[in-house]
């Protein structure tokens, strides 16, 4: 089978890393082309030892041009807003001379359909409404379908992929109060990225929990769009991330206003039945927990229900390792899925 | 001024040492017996360094006599329980003998005022019914005049603290609904003692979030209890602990579902108001979040109010040192209290 | 090609958890039976949840019999001195039925070759002299030919390979003064096992350093016999064990009195030559100090070399994860060499 | 008594919170002014909560004439080489004026008496070489007397701190080789500072040791001055420090080739003659070892000997808590010897 040449833009950032580690043990694809403009030039093997053997270029400046002719995939990984007039000129480029070219982009550039929300919640106005719609949200226990046609991909947020997973099985069945949705979040410090600041320094972290942007964090719309959807009608969250002291990992506690009585072992029937035959949802039997420590440096997301009787409260615990299953982990499955692989093709 | 003699059962426990560490810098007091079954005749000061030149004892086993003969202050530091009948024979010995003899018992044996709680959360039947009642609930910030006169101080748990201090200024003045009060609580590995457990070991704990008890926690009723007190009319809670990868500290979210629509400045203001002059809790700023690397190793209570209009949701969060005012800084205070001592002797 | 028969004797141990974590991805081998005298007949897939849909078997008590018949290759991972008598038994008995049957003993049982060193050492006198003699010290990097032909392997300690490792080069070299070797050591917390105890435990591990068999621990003479063979003079070490803040991981600094004057790039070369070829030997180049975070998870170890014109002292660091290359991936690795597979299969 | 006034330039850093953390509960000095450049006018009780009721002012620029004028009594905490010209100025201008005005400077600017080295280990040429001679090395343990008399004061770094109480008594004693003397420190993520660096980072620190500046450390001559001052004769040193997984604490393994069998009874009783007396050197009993949990948050100094026979090593064990001890505590407790105040005010 011939390999899908691969690119990846702004290939220093941490996601990058662990984007990296996973497509240089991915069969089907080979590393074509890896772009820094940080550091042009620069061997690539000097900052990823662990492609020595593997890939002997160099970083290098981006160029569209290059990238259309030379690679059949390219990874988007800066930080939002920043990449988002170039996405738009490869897009249209790439339409333009016909070619198929995917797009996964892992910034939250295409996450919103609606681009007020970039106003309101990323303070920056959208310059792509119309590749709004054309963008797939990438994530595929809900959009697999879309996906596997799909030219653009907008990746999932972490937070965004914990909190879905938990609370879509519960609107979508109409369980839950579409208006009492309240999400308590944590991330590993490898959530604020390699660029130093309070929320990843080790004396700001450790033996400590950070809590940050309570109520206001840019997520939230992105949660919102995908719980309306599957339960197809309005959710409203209340969302408040925590930075807590460990590297990697992310976990929430959602609390559910249960419109019925829904018992620990029924509403774990039913995630059961809205996740099965996912690859990489492990639904937890009641009396279990979900852990970070069970799903760090993976692919998978656990997820358990416990109902509380006594408030008819719901609580619906999630863990992921957000720089896998949280970004680049599900960046890879969606190439499987675009490609008609084998889903868990280098990710298990 | 006569020093008042101290002792403490069950004193190589977790809690004693923090206990004693407070208590050998307190100017108005002596420890007098040190009581511990597994290593009675064993120099206190082998254990406890910081005692070395203060406090030349030996650890004693339990004897009633001696206890009521030789001092008069004693903390009960024995798992819940464990020391119940001791406790009552105890009491009663004291008030037979017509002598002022406090008790301070840090263990959960007189903190519920509904023996039916001692069954349903802890699993046995409470032998001393008619002592509930003439126990008081440490508290200081909710019960300042009836510790002050109390004979059996019944010292707060750790999360009844945290959860308590934050909720009570909402639900006293009706702010928010009584039956609709969820607490995420988060507490350092110091939270299991000293017995080697899942919950306190390196391996389970670093990198991880533990969640336990979900729903089910013994600290549930005594938070009700109080909460009901404060708002005068019953408050159920949906209670979620988990041990956090640190070691000493405690934080909750705590979300509250408002009947009116409390700005966050109008919450603060109203937080503020209520605990005018409490030397111990700290009201931040809106903007400000209560971090436990600000009150670990003290008795001081963070709390701060966020609220979130797109749901109604009022969010607190409130943090203290687990071990200090969660325990033992807490037992000092209430000590201070009753001697008529400034209720920050020995706590700063 | 037909897959070996695997079985694990003390199966619910870390080490047996990691080696299964290993084995289940190898695709030469299948899990025949795995032992536990604490929990048979307990499904296996409750305990370790990613065996589920590939093991569905019951931990079984340890038989003799059934794991000659039934198996090709054993790991031992009890403790030191628990399971000896039985090894010997079973040695023997596949002796004596001349059938090509395997042991890799995990425990330190046959890793001495001078008995005394049991007593002085290991407190206890050792029962299989003549064993000690046939049993191969399993150390790919140093004795890779042995292991290929070897029927009972004694997998090294962890401790022992990270300091071998960085040494050997330079006393096989004889560049180092042979009496004046010090290592420094650190240990993650999972080197403390499972059963709970003061090395393990957070409270007493996070947020400090352990030192602990200072000059006495038992890895001494594992590696004063394995450099003096390298060396072929005797080496005597000075050691210094500690638990450090993390869970996995393990490196020591080695302190040693250089003969000549073996500048940093000359150093770096020697150990490039010595373990050329060598498949999970990382020398670094001057200027880059090895890392836990650059080796746990995986079976590599990263090797480093300092030379300090000032003192003539020659520093080398060395890392591995003390779960992975200092046991279970080692215990694999040598697996693969006595088979005759790709050293590397399940270890990438 | 006339309370001493204090100011402090350079009062964000990290230093200068802990200092004034300290000053705050010191009952004989009052806080007066506190510069920063970065935030003037910013109210100081904004940035440091604790100080709120304690200490009303805001943050100046640095005006000689005011803190001449205003203090009597300079804590300067700036990065070494930063502030030099000015502190010769302040000093120069204080000896013209004929005032009593004290300098203690924290950074490393008048640590050495040696100019070359600060060319050799800190590139740059020192503007202020007579001023080296009269400043004292503020290490009370070696250099009361003199600290007493003293109008500048450099105040010793933490790695020396820790290095050279472990050390001093041996080589005074002519009991160790002069020549072979291995400082293996390890600092606490604290030590790098608020500006971020890879060093103080979660990512790069947590569930990692790392190793930085291997030999070429810039307190490797002020050691060694202090080290062949007390030996009376030179002394080099290997020092190897690393960051390990905590914020706060420092300790060090200190390996010896002893000139006789120092036995660890025998080091011991060394250690405790030579300490005698010392209010924060803690000289522990053969078998105990020092740890940093027992240390942090105090002035405390920890130490302990090993004798190693097999090798003729002998192992000294440091552990301090590097912001009080080795910063903040030790300029404190210099302040108390200079007034003639109890040396532990404002430090138990």
């Amino acid at each position: 089978m011939k390999k899908i040449r691969i690119s990846v833009v702004g290939a220093t950032s941490l996601t990058a890393r662990i984007l990296l580690q996973l497509l240089c043990r991915h069969p089907h694809v080979e590393i074509a082309i890896l772009t820094s403009d940080s550091s042009p030039g620069t061997p690539v093997s000097k900052r990823y030892t662990f492609l020595q053997g593997r890939y002997d270029g160099v970083f290098k400046s981006y160029n569209q041009d290059e990238i259309l002719e030379e690679t059949d995939l390219v990874f988007l990984t800066k930080q939002h807003g920043e990449f988002l007039p170039d996405t738009i000129r490869l897009f249209n480029a790439a339409q333009k001379i016909n070619r198929e070219f995917k797009i996964i982009d892992l910034s939250a550039d295409f996450r919103l359909k609606n681009p007020e929300n970039y106003e309101t919640w990323y303070k920056f106005e959208h310059s792509g409404i119309d590749l709004l719609e054309q963008a797939v949200y990438g994530l595929p226990e809900l959009h697999r379908k879309e996906i596997k046609n799909a030219g653009l991909i907008a990746n999932p947020g972490c937070y965004p992929t914990t909190a879905i997973l938990g609370t879509a099985p519960f609107v979508h069945h109409h369980q839950a109060d579409p208006n009492c949705v309240i999400i308590d979040g944590y991330s590993g410090t490898s959530g604020a990225g390699m660029r130093p600041n309070e929320r990843n320094m080790a004396i700001t972290t450790m033996e400590n929990l950070l809590p940050y942007k309570i109520g206001i964090h840019q997520h939230t719309p992105e949660i919102e769009q995908e719980l309306s959807l599957t339960g197809n009608e309005p959710v409203t969250v209340t969302f408040v991330p925590h930075v807590a002291p460990f590297r990697f990992g992310m976990c929430a506690n959602i609390y559910l206003k249960m419109l019925g009585s829904l018992k620990s072992e029924d509403g774990t029937e039913l995630m059961k039945g809205f996740y099965q035959k996912e690859p990489f949802l492990r639904v937890l039997n009641p009396g279990e927990y979900p852990e970070i420590r069970n799903v760090v440096g993976t692919n998978w997301c656990e997820i358990g229900y416990v109902y509380d009787p006594r408030t008819n409260t719901g609580i619906v615990l999630s863990a992921i390792d957000n720089a896998v299953k949280g970004a680049s982990g599900q960046a890879v499955q969606n190439m499987n899925i675009m490609y008609g692989w084998e889903e868990t093709t280098g990710l298990t």
